[in-house]
């Protein structure tokens, strides 16, 4: 039999990264090239203990068919925390829990999007959005980055010229690959732009609560004075990514839309996840727990760029984060760069993600790698990134 | 801020059960509405014991990001617990693990409707699949319903006219919201037809397993040698419907594709509720589990229907069950099933759906209501149905 898929899906290709992930699972291989979150940074003796007594408990409240907008009590408390800790949410905004940020990604680009509709996004940027904005048969417009994120000049002139955008996608904080934070100042720029052009900002921000280092900028959903801005959480990071839970906040009437599109995917979310998640809020030191990841990541981090200083510099760049979980690396001109990740992953049993994993056209030249420092282990770390000198010597 | 929607979302309303359940959790009101599977029915034992084996021996495999297709042992087991309960699967047949069976639709749609494309489907149907269709942009096209299934020539003369139709959607057994389960023979001349034009059929089969009376009918899968049959089933009936747990059979090069989308809806179902299904399946007798919920089901049923004659006949009518959770109730022509529902729900405070609610034109005239048994109690469905009566004499 030979099937005849939609337009929307002939696009869509498994995640480069996905694919490199399930490489990766192979023992001896050291993982520069996951996304997860350190697992020693899960509270996992705390999640036992409610998770027994919710099961005890009230075992049919955690077991049974529940609402498509979430647990309330968790969504109560989710408003009432952005609001004192980030100053998020506006008398009309609303919430919606759902299976990981990454779902609000497929319900917003579904919500807005008909086919051939442009989505801006920062160039390069995570691939699982990316997709999501493709699945929904929108054109993505890639805007560059610059230090201190999306390239002002380059965004302007891309509303003006783009037919029907519908959003800009951004995470400002740690931005995944480049591990860039937008300045406050173009937070600023970028949300006067979106009300100039009266476009949508996709403000994603898995990472904002594990910065190790700086200073805490305000995020542009704390600006949203107009309705303009869908700010995306995930419980990914601070809590169990394997739970898929996540949140989105933004107008109440975008809200009721996601609702009724969450009601056609998936109905609710898993409701044990949503309960342990709220318990574990209320009812522990969630500010202690947060400051007990931030300094697993701030170690990591710390250990994984004085080790690329050693054993990368000065023929191989990164610039230093303080927050999320990945460097973003750049090779001299003179070095290819898929060669380079191939000789990793085959010769020396290191997997990284190539750079063009994040492009928006996967085709463009790119001279960059990413590295997770959350997955490896501190051994892997250090033995993962001599083993990376040895391929940089190689190609010297 | 008035926001534009994409056009197929904007043909999205919240589900009318979903707004009716919402009403239903109040205190006092009697739920023949809803579609919960009996609390009595979950085994909450069970499922406590495993979830704390899990997160004290492995917490870390059951909260750590996992692969899209599923967790490997419960794929490994569902495809040979299908084949030998129920001849489904092929060489050519793979399987991906799903947030429920609603993810299934949604995945399905997407996968192959492009904008005005059509899909077929039984009328009335589950609306949860309808709106899931409508979310991808297909244009529905409702083949009504015979004693023994979908009415053939309908479905012939639909095929004949539709320009680009994608799939059949049906519920074989104990249809969502008839109750009606298909002839072994309609099944086979279905898939003649589906074979004769070239058109792949999505078997929806979330009851099938709690048959409570009468004799099992082999699965449209079963007899699929040509690879157009896509299998969905459901955890939610037989272990927890809060897990949000299903799965999707179909032929490999179709599975590749839901894994493609399904990354981007929600990278991969929670992975604690798959290892807590496949230890169930495993290490208890899951036979006997499932014996013990048919009793549950064949006692309310049975006592649903025995009272339905008491207090509705001979005015109201209503086709006998030997599975599922609903019953579908017929006025007679001169009663107004709109204001028999609102009454029933205003003036006696029991809430039953409005047939049109399952309807693919829902301004088309209907003269039937549904009745869910599962989630009453037993006095509740005695207490309802004589309320119901009241109803019925009011309007005679």
């Amino acid at each position: 039999m030979q099937y005849t898929f939609s337009s929307r899906a002939d696009r869509l290709k498994p995640s480069a990264i996905r694919e490199i992930l399930k490489f990766t699972s192979k023992p001896g291989i050291i993982p520069f090239a996951a996304g997860n979150p350190a697992a020693e940074a899960f509270p996992t003796a705390e999640i036992a203990e409610i998770s027994s007594r919710l099961l005890h408990d009230s075992p049919i409240d955690a077991l049974q068919y529940s609402v498509t907008e979430g647990y309330e009590p968790l969504r109560v408390h989710l408003k009432t925390y952005l609001s004192k800790q980030h100053g998020i949410g506006r008398d009309f905004d609303e919430l919606i829990v759902t299976a990981g940020a990454q779902q609000v990604m497929s319900l917003v680009s579904t919500a807005f999007c008909d086919s051939g509709d442009e989505v801006l996004c920062e160039d390069p940027s995570f691939i699982g959005s990316l997709n999501a904005f493709r699945a929904s048969g929108a054109k993505l417009i890639g805007i560059p980055m610059r230090p201190d994120g999306l390239d002002l000049e380059a965004l302007e002139q891309a509303l003006r010229v783009a037919k029907r955008p519908r959003f800009l996608y951004t995470i400002p904080n740690f931005q995944n690959p480049t591990g860039i934070t937008m300045s406050r100042q173009k937070r600023e720029q970028v949300y006067a732009l979106a009300k100039k052009y009266g476009i949508l900002i996709l403000e994603d921000n898995p990472y904002g609560e594990i910065r190790f280092a700086g200073e805490d900028i305000p995020t542009i959903k704390s600006l949203d004075t107009e309705g303009l801005v869908i700010y995306a959480g995930s419980f990914s990071k601070v809590l169990s990514p394997g739970m898929r839970l996540g949140y989105c906040m933004a107008p109440a009437p975008i809200i009721q839309k996601l609702v009724a599109l969450k009601q056609t995917q998936d109905v609710h979310t898993n409701i044990w996840a949503q309960q342990v998640a709220f318990a574990f809020m209320t009812e522990y030191d969630y500010a202690a727990h947060l400051e007990r990841i931030r300094a697993i990541y701030r170690r990591k981090a710390t250990l994984c760029m004085e080790q690329c200083e050693k054993t990368l510099s000065p023929e191989i760049t990164f610039e230093p984060v303080e927050g999320g979980l990945f460097l973003w690396c750049r090779l001299p001109e003179y070095m290819d760069m898929n060669r380079f990740c191939t000789e990793a992953v085959r010769e020396e049993q290191v997997a990284v993600v190539p750079g063009n994993a994040f492009s928006v056209d996967e085709n463009a030249p790119s001279h960059c790698f990413r590295i997770n420092y959350s997955t490896p282990s501190d051994e892997q770390i250090v033995a993962g990134l001599e083993k990376l000198k040895r391929v940089k010597e190689k190609l010297q």
